[in-house]
């Protein structure tokens, strides 16, 4: 089991003004940092190495090199791991932090289409301004496209318990009460990894990142659990990981519904102790211990 | 009142399998729709327009216009509501609702420095790797830096009546579950406008779009109250507006709260029915209904 590696910086004490009913006091609490990261790979053959800024994200700090790898991948960048040569922070001299650029070495002999880190697929792909042509853009680039999927079934008594489990294991959440997570599960409601962050995004891209160093991926028998909502992006990272089945504590998106409907993941939405949806249902997928057939 | 002009397709029904306890049953459900949405700008002297793909962003269709000014104005790329000709969808015959590109016409003679476009302000400011530096890069482009703050009292009533009056006026929330919502209302609580987007900054980019649209900016004598939390991106937004309290029914980051004392903004979290927290209070601004002085 491996949780998360926030840094002792990931949460920062301020002084504030605590106000209930009608009376003031002051207080420390504690409140999530959020602090920029650049994102750079270097790449090209010996003696001509070339470095270039793929992207700025406003991250929590902590599992900055997970971080980094995971983008690269879910954004079609890198295929695998072994097209990496490794990752380290660089000094930024500004930062208060000095750990707010991340530098990922490519292998020799691997130019990545970095095109395609153009604020996500959209632009690149041949329609990528409907829903319709962003989905088709995953698809081209997806590694775990038209798999078959394994058979799995889901214990609801299992997923009920998912979000508690979720939060037990969050180190920034009771603290802050302003920190997503990413939990990957096994089917049987044991904790594989979780990854939290400011962003969404970066949560789930930090927890793909260490699934694809340790070799995880496909991440095709294993359960997704998101803090929040899931939005096409939260998706689409699911997807590109091989993520077939996803369950979010929060409401999906409509395009949300479409991408795992197009990549027959089943997904979970309003996920509590006692009750659930399901708004697509993979079609190896089946549910025990509920009454009805579905 | 302006309240969001979320169009009919900002809901979408679906069918979806309810599950409680052990039971289930078949359920048709509303999730808010996501749909990508290019803004372009068309730019230049007669005879030699250019048009520039600025960007791509994940939006709940409505608003349209708005957000695309908005996104603008935030980002520093227009000054004011003058440097806008116009604005309208255009055709993009691939996509389902034909009606995700937004192009925006700016007047002649102003030609506006479009580089600022690249994911925001980090890029482009000489240190924006760093907290400080992101910072620093809005004081830099805000129309609105250095002002002097008019006074303000608070009403603590008032302000914990907000998060009803926000989600009464929600158009969408109380079906999908899954909406954000920007909300403008003067100090004595009443509601000017509120916009609503999957997308927290896309909410609140459509309620700056249609506030400059409608000439109230400078917003320094109104409360903004947000949905979710308050992250560095919407504080950012909100300074670009000039306002100058933000309430937020969620946490704020470190940087969130960073950026609020540079601009000498109040900013309340954790906003509920009888708390909530100040973690900085504008030096103009004071709170009546509250035993302590603070």
């Amino acid at each position: 089991m491996k949780t998360s590696d926030l840094e002792n910086n990931a949460v920062k004490q301020i002084d504030i003004i605590r106000v209930k009913d009608s009376e003031a006091w002051s207080f420390t609490d504690d409140v999530s940092v959020e602090e920029p990261l650049e994102i750079r790979v270097l790449y090209g053959d010996a003696g001509k190495r070339e470095s270039k800024n793929i992207s700025v994200t406003m991250r929590t700090p902590g599992n900055d090199i997970e971080l980094a790898v995971g983008f690269l991948f879910t954004e079609g960048i890198i295929y695998n791991y072994q097209q990496i040569e490794g990752g380290k922070h660089l000094n930024a001299d500004c930062s208060r932090t000095q750990e707010n650029v991340v530098m990922v070495s490519l292998i020799e002999g691997f130019i990545p289409q970095l095109m395609k880190s153009d604020r996500n697929f959209y632009t690149t792909s041949s329609c990528g301004v409907c829903g319709k042509g962003s989905i088709e853009s995953i698809r081209t680039v997806s590694s775990f496209k038209d798999r078959d999927q394994e058979p799995i079934l889901l214990d609801i008594e299992v997923l009920y318990q998912l979000p508690d489990r979720l939060r037990s294991f969050q180190n920034n959440f009771s603290s802050t009460g302003g920190i997503h997570a990413s939990g990957l599960f096994t089917v049987q409601g044991d904790l594989l990894a979780l990854r939290e962050d400011v962003g969404r995004h970066n949560a789930l891209d930090k927890l793909i990142g260490y699934s694809l160093s340790v070799g995880l991926l496909p991440l095709d028998h294993k359960i997704l659990v998101l803090s929040g909502r899931a939005s096409f992006e939260l998706i689409q990272k699911a997807a590109m990981a091989g993520i077939s089945v996803v369950a979010a504590i929060g409401a999906p998106s409509s395009l949300a519904v479409d991408l795992a409907k197009e990549f027959d993941m089943t997904l979970i939405g309003f996920l509590k102790e006692n009750r659930l949806n399901v708004y697509h249902k993979g079609s190896n997928h089946n549910f025990k211990t509920i009454k009805a057939s579905i």
